[in-house]
């Protein structure tokens, strides 16, 4: 392990990382249309859902000119697509409504609230992830994440793994790249984090993507710490 | 008192309204001083301090060619000048920073916390201040301050009472401005919330500014809420 005596704070991805987005979303959707009557295959809605993620932000990446649009109006638009797609019917504006905002009413992994508890008492912890400003925060209260403040892409207009969002984080923290650790289960987001001058730390969440995952199961980078949980980050950063 | 089952959000000034920034930083460079062995009218200083605060962003605002400058910059670039008109000598580089990060180190005012606490169970919650982001997330660490999201006049780039910050604050936080409420000790910060759109709540705060304090003994414009302190706020949200 590397001296990371000069970590000051620590940024977490979220989706997968703090949240277990798969089994919240299919749970809270398969409950909501046995009471609205709505039938459809949410466990394929919900992956297919998330198979869209990725582009739908490479599409702002590459066209600067339409301006940043944030994730809750992409997660809107691939969200009509997949109705369409499933030919779900009976949908009305207040249902789609609720639906993307599905993304905003995830639980946290078992080990998450207590290790952020622990990791607050030494240093700043905050979310540095995709979702927008108002999707997060509205997540950290109905999950209960003890969240010191709110960094998301949509602050800096750009979405990870752009080099903005890991520099823009450090900026606002006014700290040095080094004095700030990435926290993620995703091999990628730490391997641009690293890149830019941050401090890395992994875990896995070999469940993530159910049935469907296929990579990040173990570390695969040189990051400075890796641990099986939350408690195991606290552990190592002496919490 | 106006209809608000619509607010969804509080966001409020910080220096003098949640914080007592005066007595915090004469108390803390009193016993700074004697423990360095630096002689200074500390008291003198801190009024001198806050006195140049406006005229400093004001020089932001004028000057948007020469971008903007976050609040410990002009923090520190004001205390610069005190300390050669009040001829105090021996400051090191590392004073310096002491005596700036001053204003991450503020107490809150007896009824802060416990009533932001109250607050947060049914609002989100966040400063609007124009100290900059690392400063709000260092005081509330500091002062216990349980705030849901960090919102800077930083990241607007715009100091109050300029609207992009008003309007920027509502953005991204999803909302409509009349969903917002501005909380303040000051008429003037929550006159330009008003014309924005925004609900407004004043608290007095009487000893802000010590014998200096000229004005906002009292509410003078026509607000949502008048309260003796954060709990009464609380009290009239039904929290």
């Amino acid at each position: 392990m590397s001296d990371l005596s000069a970590v000051k704070a620590l940024v977490f991805d979220v989706f997968g990382t703090v949240v277990d987005w798969r089994t919240s979303l299919i749970t809270d959707f398969m409950w909501w249309g046995k009471q609205r009557g709505i039938t459809a295959d949410w466990p394929a809605l919900v992956d297919g859902w998330r198979g869209m993620y990725m582009a739908s932000m490479d599409d702002v990446r590459k066209h600067p000119e339409r301006g940043y649009v944030m994730l809750d109006d992409l997660h809107r638009r691939s969200l009509e697509k997949l109705v369409d797609q499933f030919a779900i019917k009976g949908l009305t504006e207040a249902d789609l409504d609720y639906l993307t905002k599905g993304w905003h009413r995830l639980h946290p992994w078992p080990d998450s609230v207590a290790g952020l508890t622990r990791l607050k008492s030494k240093f700043v912890i905050s979310p540095l992830s995709n979702g927008n400003v108002a999707l997060l925060t509205n997540m950290a209260k109905f999950a209960g994440l003890p969240w010191d403040l709110i960094l998301s892409a949509e602050l800096f207009e750009h979405y990870k793994p752009d080099p903005e969002t890991y520099l823009g984080a450090a900026r606002l923290l006014c700290l040095e790249p080094e004095e700030v650790m990435m926290v993620a289960a995703h091999n990628g987001d730490l391997a641009a984090a690293q890149k830019n001058g941050l401090r890395t730390a992994f875990v896995a969440r070999p469940t993530e993507y159910g049935p469907l995952q296929k990579v990040d199961f173990e570390a695969t980078g040189n990051w400075d710490i890796v641990a099986r949980d939350f408690g195991g980050i606290a552990d190592k950063l002496g919490c």
